[in-house]
């Protein structure tokens, strides 16, 4: 077999064989397979797709490229929910501990955040004390006994992926159906949950620009999940709003807390009781409209703000912290943003949202950076809503004022306001099972 | 200005700038565009193609990226002859003599070959004491007194295309018409000759399988000349049938002293003659059917066979085996393949044919391998003819027994022989000015 036979197959719009895919996948991992053969084989799957049984394939090779993790000392079904990006995304810090309060397992291993995207484990790190690198048996001492456990990934899980993503990157690869979908399913499977609910976020920011796309992907990552025998399901979810007001590591988790208690904004909350709902479901708790009803119960009863303070507790953070938000430590300076016109904030860039943030300091840039977990940004007014000129739309918050001016340009400039109001979007938007 | 954004620029159907393009050469030949990168937008090419102002520019910039010959020591128009590749190809060395002996000159600088083509200079070299390697000073002080001379490449024309090549040849981006017309016609305009005649070759073998596609990348490659200065034309030659007899180098060099004597087979005559017609009307020797006597007298008078013996007289190489080929060493051993059914010869695969010669030591698999100067194949049937049963197909010749079995299989699996007879097509198949 030839790399080069496996190139040309792809650009003459060939079925591609699983051995051909194994062999490429296996030979790009140990270096037989060079980049240049490997960014003109992703070019032609650009241009040319492939089919649902190349995907599968695809996928696999991916998963099999490393470890796959082994919990069978977890006792219960364990439950995952994946996002294809997004800014201030901290959904996983509140619905992870609405499902885990029902008994369903959380042993999740989470990534770090670059560039735009902040990572659920910087953020949790920003509670004092809290732990995200554990033993093994620890990890698992403690999702069996409090149900959910967050740990940061250690290992390589699916090598490939991360190999095969940096020369994506860098080869403008990147936003092809077939390779997003093995990239994250590979990952995920390797991950070996027994149930996923992927959060495929839909709109002008993300990969998949329509609905359409949106919903053609979800549908190839629930069905190669469910061939390798996993319970699956995707909600189509609007990219274009970033959730709640806070962007920021302590922000966010403290936004958080507040959503746990019932009282998050609403947006958030939504979206968090349906992606719970949905967990719930899969990991057989209900009929779907029990799942959405416990979800909801689980905040009222404060059962799940519990179980993320037992969780918190058990990785050794300050469960004080989490009782009393107020001890976050605040950020020694902040910045109020105001609008420079009157109108309807009709869009936002939420990456440039993202970017803001980072300016301030919540973020990496490289991954040696050091995040400062008290920076971010508080959003006053949102999509949707009417401001006058000088009203407060963010306000920004920092351990030194150098950054401010242009955190606040990056921010006007992701924010469109205009005369006529705009319609308004559902927040989710599909359902693909 | 990124490489990223140019990949993804060509994905995405824009039209590349002038500057875009240079910067990918001069990157990409000093190193700091990647191969993986520059594969990436190969691929992208490959499917969305390149308008005329971007081939322009990309030929521009592969000439630019090395030395220019320059030829100003050399009097009158030099015209040059370009094959876009061939098994058994010795047209150069009866077309450049018909030619010359008109005084126009021809300074040619040619490759050796690779795989299953030959090199006209391998060719030469078995004329012994004929030297490929002059001083430039030499080299043109030959041109100038007997009106040709045909030397190795020294040093490196157009190096991006050298590199860019390797990469395409690896990557399944060869067959693409910008990127075939971008590399000839870049070497091409580096070598500096006042008028060119492209001889394209059509047909199953070949890059472009269809007489349209042909015309196409035939057009471009004469646009892009015209519009650098040079006098431009193209024929349209048929790929599927190899011209004349003989395969190897010693046998094709006899077969072309055969032709000039006018004593040569006829197909290999009729392109011939047609070819140097075109250089000589390229040259302004006067009008298309004048040119075309002048060439069919060259070879009637001699003269074209003086100037021939001339040349490698003035190149150190025997005179007398010009004279007399039968001084040429023979192989030791031959080898009769015989047909194994009755039969027309409806069609041949020529790279076959070369790949069966190259086994018997004619050729080289890498550059380092040494030529057998005397090894070869000699056809007794070509397309069209019919066989018996244990007919005379081809003869082999080698210096060793070793590689006739591997040698006669090729041939005769690149034999097609049936029932019906096969339409005869015409050699020149179209003229592209």
């Amino acid at each position: 077999m030839r790399m080069f036979d496996i190139i040309k197959d792809k650009r003459d719009k060939k079925e591609l064989t699983k051995e051909q895919i194994e062999f490429f996948i296996k030979g790009y991992v140990n270096g037989e397979v060079t980049d240049y053969q490997a960014s003109a084989l992703c070019m032609a799957i650009y241009f040319n797709g492939m089919t649902t049984e190349e995907t599968t394939a695809l996928t696999l090779a991916v998963r099999d490229s490393g470890e796959i993790l082994d919990f069978s000392n977890i006792k219960g079904l364990r439950v995952d929910k994946h996002s294809t990006g997004g800014v201030g995304d901290k959904t996983s810090l509140i619905v992870a501990p609405i499902v885990a309060s029902y008994g369903v397992k959380i042993a999740k291993m989470s990534g770090r955040g670059l560039g735009h995207t902040g990572g659920t484990i910087d953020k949790l790190e920003s509670i004092p004390g809290f732990n995200t690198s554990l033993e093994k048996s620890e990890f698992e001492r403690i999702v069996n006994e409090t149900g959910i456990a967050i740990v940061g990934q250690s290992g390589e899980l699916a090598p490939a992926d991360k190999k095969l993503y940096a020369l994506r990157d860098v080869t403008a690869t990147v936003d092809s159906m077939p390779l997003i979908a093995s990239s994250i399913m590979g990952k995920k499977l390797a991950a070996n949950d027994d149930c996923i609910v992927l959060d495929v976020k839909t709109g002008s920011g993300s990969f998949m620009k329509t609905i359409e796309d949106s919903k053609a992907l979800a549908k190839i990552m629930v069905d190669i999940g469910k061939n390798a025998g996993k319970k699956m399901l995707a909600l189509i979810t609007d990219m274009d709003i970033p959730l709640g007001n806070a962007i920021g590591n302590a922000l966010e988790v403290k936004e958080a807390i507040q959503t746990l208690k019932g009282e998050g904004p609403a947006d958030l909350t939504e979206v968090c009781i349906e992606l719970a709902a949905n967990m719930l479901y899969l990991a057989e708790k209900g009929e779907k409209q029990e799942c959405y009803e416990m979800a909801k119960k689980a905040i009222e009863n404060r059962s799940a703000l519990d179980t993320f303070a037992k969780m918190v507790e058990a990785q050794g953070g300050s469960k004080e912290h989490i009782l009393n938000p107020e001890l976050f430590e605040k950020a020694k300076y902040e910045y109020a943003v105001k609008a420079p016109i009157e109108g309807f904030i009709s869009s936002v860039d939420t990456e440039g949202y993202g970017t803001a943030s980072l300016l301030l300091g919540a973020g990496r840039n490289v991954k040696e950076d050091v995040i400062d977990f008290s920076a971010g940004i508080i959003l006053s007014a949102k999509v949707g809503d009417y401001v006058k000129k000088g009203d407060l739309i963010a306000t920004l918050y920092a351990s030194n004022e150098d950054k401010f001016i242009a955190s606040a340009k990056k921010l006007l400039e992701s924010t469109r306001i205009c005369e006529t109001k705009p319609e308004k979007r559902p927040l989710i938007l599909a359902r693909v099972e």
